[in-house]
């Protein structure tokens, strides 16, 4: 099987006024993107994977391949603080057919060293026992604190080169990402950006592409990006990817702002709802991100 | 019912070669503290509980009561990032009979309001729907970043008055401990010291007790201080529970070196094992705190 590549959403998870998941909402959103081109990251962060319980994943993920998603095209996140945990999920993707899993590190215990985490990727991948396996590590420093080093990455691949394949690098820091990609891009490890404000530097690098939260409101600019990264007015592309990312990130929290800029779009409100502990912009914040939404011509009259 | 009080032991969890909970083993350091007086919190962050599973550990909760572990003299640990799993974990506690629950926020999103803390404990206190539930507070910055503050305490108690009962702090800060002591522990609110390093200091501004990774080697002189925190050799008491503190937090990891000396006490090597990503001693590790012990007078020979 060929490799995941491109661009990825890692989709947002609608909810009920119950707070219950919302299927219809969910595969809707989930096939318009598919449809746009992009592979779908089912709990990633900004699918506020961490107030889910695994039963909802599990769950949500056979809805999603019943429902005619296309497994290879999808790399859920499966990652948790234990490897029991973690197994279940990552043996549930694997048997699916899904083209890889995001995993990241166990986060709750600070402080941990390479090689206990080494250890727990070890258990984990020897524990699903399924050749089938691809593992993307997930380095996202600002929320697990814990995160992925080269030297961790350089262990993995030597024990598991056809497994551990890639990663996905949500630093925010272009230097880290450009390190990754130096030391292991040309050895066929693909290196995801965790934003596309980095995809075309990404791509200039030898990198697979980005999975990134904007990709949920922003899929097709940027997937034309992904396509046309060698063509002259590809900086000028960049350049409009990331007054949409710049925007988004100015609200609150940037996953209430793409569920209420997709409110805006389908004109559902529903789709505003979060899972506490994170919280739904207000009607005045909505009220700005439209403003500031209709600057670059988005218009949900 | 009377409210669970004193010292408590975030009891260590040991495992088999496999990494399986070692229930006998389990089981015989519970009755152990038990016998000493302490009360016990199963699932705590020293019992590597973000490293089990759910069903895991509803499954130990079930085998503790079984053999007989009294479940008034417990609070187990229940608080995960999910609403439906500490749901789960906290009904099930609740159900068991549990003096309590002790509740971390959801620690994965950083950044996260007040206003979100509320509606994630809300909407957990309203679903399990249980007039006993007891609810602690546990507030723990180093590890979980996502803590605890007075106008949250404050919000809760006015909510939910019969519910929400005390908290624990370990955010090894006693301006911090001192803080909640002096707002919340006249009206009734239960503040339980992280450490015994701050039990002398905590009972004397009406606090409950602690629950402390150390009870789980050093029972009995805790203990002791708890009953006679008033006597005048109470500091005395408190310098010497310092000592063993201190020289446990010296090691690399607290929990790795609490399940060595527990090796140690019961000439028993498995006791060292912890599950990835938290690292067992090395020899040369081990050697060093016995030595250090032996410097307190504490043998294993």
């Amino acid at each position: 099987m060929s490799r995941i590549r491109g661009v990825l959403a890692p989709i947002v998870t609608p909810f009920q006024t119950d707070l219950a998941i919302d299927i219809p909402r969910f595969l809707a959103h989930a096939h318009r993107l598919v449809t746009q081109g992009v592979g779908l990251t089912p709990f990633g962060t900004t699918s506020e994977s961490h107030s889910l319980s695994s039963d909802e994943q599990i769950d949500l993920l056979d809805r999603m391949i019943t429902d005619g998603i296309p497994a290879d095209r999808m790399m859920p996140g499966t990652g948790t603080c234990s490897i029991p945990e973690t197994v279940r999920l990552t043996a549930h993707a694997t048997a699916c057919g899904c083209a890889g899993v995001l995993m990241l590190p166990p986060y709750y215990y600070k402080g941990v060293s390479d090689e206990g985490l080494f250890r727990y990727y070890s258990e984990v991948i020897q524990r699903v026992g399924d050749t089938r396996l691809r593992v993307y590590l997930y380095h996202i420093p600002p929320m697990a604190i814990v995160g992925i080093t080269p030297a961790l990455v350089e262990r993995l691949l030597m024990a598991y080169p056809e497994t551990v394949v890639g990663m996905k690098d949500s630093s925010n820091d272009w230097q880290n990402t450009l390190a990754f990609l130096q030391a292991f891009a040309a050895g066929g490890f693909d290196v995801f950006a965790g934003s596309d404000t980095w995809l075309l530097a990404t791509l200039r690098h030898q990198g697979a592409g980005c999975i990134s939260a904007t990709v949920n409101v922003n899929a097709t600019a940027i997937v034309r990006l992904s396509h046309e990264w060698t063509n002259p007015d590809a900086e000028a592309q960049q350049v409009r990817l990331d007054q949409v990312r710049s925007l988004m990130s100015r609200q609150r929290n940037i996953i209430a702002a793409l569920k209420a800029t997709i409110a805006m779009a389908t004109d559902d409100p529903t789709w505003r709802i979060m899972r506490p502990p994170l919280v739904e912009l207000t009607t005045e914040e909505t009220r700005v991100l439209a403003a500031d939404l209709a600057t670059l011509g988005w218009s949900f009259a």
